[in-house]
């Protein structure tokens, strides 16, 4: 049977990713206390196709993608995917990104009950030769209220959801948890959200919101500052959306480290 | 050329809808005062195909749409837009969809800086022979602020964004404007939203909405109790979404009329 | 601490529904086979609010599904939610609906190899007082090629990526399983799509979808037949959405059964 | 009334981006022969945020936004609301991204009917100091046919729906009108896409797709191929996605010029 993608191709043009997106596959993310959480994760796979062939055999990136599924999967297993992918493809550069919603415990602050919230996490890796560069990213949802809005009204101030995302480098061997990460970026709203609030709850978070007000530009500078005292860090970038109550559009501010 | 469309079909089965959907195409919606906004449409528009026909003539929708996008749209348009539809596909029954994002000036509460905002809005049509049901939709993004927040706390309130929705028909003859429907549903919520507010205007609303605090449950009631005064309504349906700024959930109410 | 939610209401309008929406949790579905897959779940959970209440204390809603996110879901376990958040809520009828990605696995027409597909699902539940429906809900993604272009055309015809979505209800006590439903709906499109084809698979994929042209009137009408003679099925509804590969919008077709 | 966002800020962090999104304004489109295409624009626009103040006017880039929702808009016009920005937030740099839904007239292949197509497409406009970056992005849809699948098997060939993305700029003064590109990108897929066709049109495309099969490999390579030897182009991005009729993923390419 003949092989049309292998042909050689002559127009001289080498493409920078090929590849397939859209891929579910349960797979299993390394927790830190050393566990396995069972999730749902979309895949983006792709390599670097030289200019003299004319295509790529899509099948083996679900080949190598389904491999893993029943495998935990952190910054180490990405690394070998790609280059499990440069291998079968004979490839000098490629990249992945998974996606997966990802659990962690929350307790309410007063009652102290506890109830799981998800977070949009994804791991992201891109390998040329040997160079392997992993990023990390997640998206925290928390509560802004607006310190403008609260100095020159006489009583309340309007408080909304914001989202804050994060995406951050390590240097080689460290691994920057979920579970230690998010904690840390709830705490830079002017409050942190909750799945369930008794009404006890519910007073703490109004009146702490109340008495933290921040702007999405606040919020940012205190995330970067944060951020810069994690030890391993070597990049990140902070974005905080903000789903303006007073508006219908969204106010965003965004940094990145220098 | 044969036509398989055409064909006889044996399996004895009336579809209830065959049509099209996502055809974009720009549209002119008449407007209270007599103009006519230009704005781009969303069509979804089907038939109800007898047991006896394999199949339809799927671009004779868009012919019969097309025409249609250089003329002024409203209620009565839409009757003749399914007529037009059921001759030609020689249906017993046709539906008919257009999505499109409607604007209306806002004016600030306290500088009255005017600016437009956007609504998202369709216009609904069911013929069945010659009776013509027209169900007219909107979207209005509101601020709610939390009563037992309110309540409980000794400062502040945590209040969000929300989306009214609201679907309604009325006695034949009778148009119910966006002009009028839109200003009624935005009295519903703790208070309304703008495009733009100066800080003399932000002060305004904050107040506002902390003494006007409401459920998506007060918001539901209180917008049943305003459209079943309004002339000529026979119909509706309530919905309050709240974008919960205390949670990453949506919490919500909904209500039909008797 | 006053408890604004359990007030009395005088304005005497009952809410349809009045709940949650967004909420994730990890959930267990039980397999045919007797195990349980671990999957994300969204649910949307409500009940109907008496007119004489003024408020809904949400966070019930979160306790009843946090609870259940640790055992294993099914039509039965949905009933005994409903029931749990009729009696949590004093409330005569109660909705929920929870919809996640099912695996199942696929075995390539050819080389047998094997992958898992995903399908986005739902199971939906009514209770009125002790009276449950349960509704079950599932999307298919299929390939449809064109009957019109293969009898005109000289040579080739056009397909493109369809999907089958059907939602059904059967006699009390009969379970029907995703594990038979899928593979029933997958043989009414042209062919069946896989996430992994070799070459020799995908000679056959295309040689038996050019031999099998259906419209989406075709795929709806083979799929009420198909349907009509499952065991135990009350009632259904079945939508072909086809994205057309010669236009930009999507052809359809829906019937239910009578 | 204190202006808290015009505080001083002593953490010492310049903020990238400071902002709204998700701004819906009635907007014109310079078109190519000289008139002006009524569209429904979404804005993002934001500011550099020097380390000295602590916040932003938000309403200032809503009042920017609508002043300019009354006159046409191109390249030229993107620059000075750009230069606007910046003096009005007093900000070293700017940026602005503009999307809309632009309609261009397209003729059936054999009948010539007209009828109207269209296309995602946005502005991106980015200025430091008085460099002025403008990048043109439109996103057309095409058909792509397999050239394995046709070469390997006996009858027929799978097609489906693909997205052509290209991102370009061009030298100072030079404009790429919407109206030349789009039609040059649509000769780069197997066979182009229309909203109307007759019989005697599809059996143009269906034919002429079959004769051309073309992987997205191929019609990135061709596209970048196309793209050089447009006069004035500096840079560009392509990428093809297609949505895979055997499959229920996505497979791209993308590549940028060098």
């Amino acid at each position: 049977m003949k092989d049309v993608a292998s042909e050689v191709d002559n127009r001289g043009i080498t493409i920078d990713r090929v590849g397939v997106r859209d891929i579910h596959l349960p797979v299993m993310i390394r927790e830190k206390e050393g566990g396995m959480a069972r999730v749902v994760g979309c895949f983006d796979a792709s390599v670097e196709l030289p200019y003299h062939y004319r295509g790529t055999h899509m099948s083996r990136f679900v080949e190598v993608l389904s491999a893993w599924s029943k495998r935990a999967v952190s910054m180490v297993e990405i690394g070998a995917m790609l280059r499990q992918m440069q291998e079968t493809f004979d490839a000098g550069a490629s990249r992945l990104e998974l996606t997966f919603k990802y659990f962690l415990t929350k307790y309410a602050p007063a009652t102290g009950i506890e109830c799981q919230l998800d977070y949009d996490c994804s791991f992201e890796g891109e390998m040329r030769g040997d160079e392997y560069q992993f990023t990390l990213s997640v998206v925290v949802p928390i509560l802004t209220l607006c310190p403008c809005s609260k100095e020159i009204s006489d009583r309340g101030a309007h408080s909304q959801r914001a989202n804050l995302r994060v995406r951050l480098r390590a240097e080689p061997g460290v691994i920057i948890w979920l579970e230690d990460l998010v904690p840390l970026l709830e705490a830079q709203g002017s409050y942190e959200l909750f799945p369930m609030l008794k009404r006890a709850d519910e007073k703490v978070v109004t009146e702490g919101a109340y008495d933290n007000p921040k702007f999405v530009e606040d919020v940012v500078r205190d995330t970067v500052l944060a951020l810069g005292k994690v030890d391993g860090v070597t990049w990140f970038s902070v974005e905080c959306q903000s789903l303006e109550s007073i508006h219908n559009h969204i106010a965003y501010a965004y940094a990145e480290s220098n």
